[in-house]
């Protein structure tokens, strides 16, 4: 009888440490309005009853998505705050207000990214319709964008990552693509968005050997796989059915890499499935 | 005496092909008031007595090494061109005004980079100096620069690397950098220099498959070693003796493999001394 009490008592310790190791912490998923960013924000919000979620994105007003989850949820667990990635302004405005609502992050999601905009940019074909423009805006939002993020979020993560969550060290995710990777590059085409996302992991990388030098804080780039968003949307054509995922399960997939992901893993390139991607 | 004329005559023909491979065709070098580039400039004009040379800078007029040089050599060898790489109009002024006097290209090599520009750029060496103008600027001049470049030579580059010089296909060669390297990426730091870097690695590595695909022509990237220059220069502190190169012979080391890359090389990523450089 003992024995069993024991084994259901540590039994209900470990569903206690795994429910409180999914459950606390703050975390912050810039991007949310739509697709990928959203459903982080969802998922969170539904695997971590005890967690809060600060969700960022330029136009909290017309955010309906985002304000229904919060009429959803217990006052207090989603925070939405604007934040557009080319106007650090906002940036340092949104670290402000989490410092004083929360005091601390655990775990920062940057899901932000473009690919194509009408009559802005387009996935280039050919080096012939490679413009300077499409160049720097793609650069703009998707790598520079994310790192003056961790930046300014640098001192709310460096007091996060306590007992308050099962995993020991705050962490940085930012979601990346397998197109950026350079080896794995046979294809060619999609300059300015490749380049971006290559330079989003570099930027990545050289901010991991800082924090592993200095902080109690990884950073790991996560490929979600071709998902079915706004940003795929026009190039859904030529992807096999069964290589199209819902939001839903990639970021499934995404949450369990950020759940099991360890200290030494700090610096490193995953897709969905949990394979490292080449440089 | 036949024989050993046979043999003579053959030697003289094999010299005479090495000499015509490493003598022909028409070559331009971007960024070349300075550095690296302007010894790109010596050496070609010095060992290629029948191949001439585009020259570009961003101001000819004070660019006095490169004028120097012109009158030193018979006319017609060395063109002195104006191309800021920031400004698209220079740079297809520049392949127009190639296109008039020579209607092809063999080699380009582009040289232009930036580390540090007092007041404007420094290499950061935390997180927390990263500004989002020195990430642009870098972004652009060490990335998009080159790229807007081969864009427009392309045309040229395409009726190159025909009979007039030995290798029979057209060459790219971007000076990279190996701190671009993201998987050797242990020390962290100069983020905006790295990050553009980078970028240009995927860029001329998009580049070369459309290349490889489409054209007789092949992209390199080549990484000079820690070379004596204005751009090394407030950063020699720490470099070994041995490990800081003149100019003179870093080039060297880079024409040896300009000269001997096989088109299967293409969208390879050297180090001076051939080895390959990891993603
Ligand atoms: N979907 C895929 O197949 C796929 C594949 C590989 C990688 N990815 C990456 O996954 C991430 C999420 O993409 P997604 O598919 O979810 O795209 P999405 O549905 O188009 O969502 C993009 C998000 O980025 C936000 N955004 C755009 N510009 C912004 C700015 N300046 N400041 C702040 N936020 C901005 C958008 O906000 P607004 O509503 O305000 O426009 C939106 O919330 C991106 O980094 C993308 O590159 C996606
Ligand atoms: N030196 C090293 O140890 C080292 C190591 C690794 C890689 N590299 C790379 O090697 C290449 C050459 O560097 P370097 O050491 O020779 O540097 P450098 O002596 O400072 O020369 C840089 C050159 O770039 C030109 N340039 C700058 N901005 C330009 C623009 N907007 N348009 C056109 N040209 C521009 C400069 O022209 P102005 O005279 O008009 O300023 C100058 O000719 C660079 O790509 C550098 O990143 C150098």
């Amino acid at each position: 009888m003992r024995g069993g009490g024991g084994a259901a008592t540590a039994r209900l310790a470990v569903a206690a440490r795994a429910f409180s190791s999914a459950g606390g912490g703050v975390a912050m998923v810039q991007g949310a309005s739509r697709g990928i960013g959203l459903e982080f924000v969802r998922q969170l919000l539904r695997r971590r009853d005890q967690g809060r979620v600060v969700a960022t994105c330029r136009a909290p007003g017309s955010a309906a998505e985002l304000q229904k989850l919060k009429e959803e949820h217990a006052p207090g667990r989603l925070t939405v705050l604007p934040l557009d990635v080319t106007d650090e302004t906002t940036i340092e405005a949104a670290a402000s207000s989490i410092q004083e609502t929360h005091g601390s992050l655990d775990l920062l999601i940057n899901s932000t990214g473009i690919l194509s905009i009408p009559n802005v940019i387009q996935p280039e074909t050919t080096l012939s319709k490679v413009q300077k423009s499409s160049l720097l805006l793609a650069y703009e939002v998707n790598a520079v964008g994310p790192i003056l993020v961790i930046k300014h979020m640098w001192p709310l993560l460096k007091v996060g990552g306590r007992s308050e969550t099962g995993r020991g060290f705050s962490l940085v995710a930012n979601i990346s693509a397998r197109v950026s990777s350079i080896g794995d590059n046979g294809l060619g085409g999609w300059h300015s968005y490749r380049a971006s996302k290559t330079a989003l992991n570099q930027l990545t990388k050289t901010v991991s050997v800082e924090f592993g030098r200095k902080d109690n804080i990884a950073c790991i780039l996560l490929h979600p796989g071709t998902v079915d968003t706004d940003l795929s949307r026009p190039f859904q054509r030529n992807v096999p059915k069964d290589k199209l995922f819902t939001r839903e399960f990639s970021v499934q997939k995404l949450l369990s890499i950020i759940d099991s992901v360890k200290k030494s893993d700090n610096g490193k390139f995953f897709a969905w499935d949990g394979q490292e991607i080449p440089w």
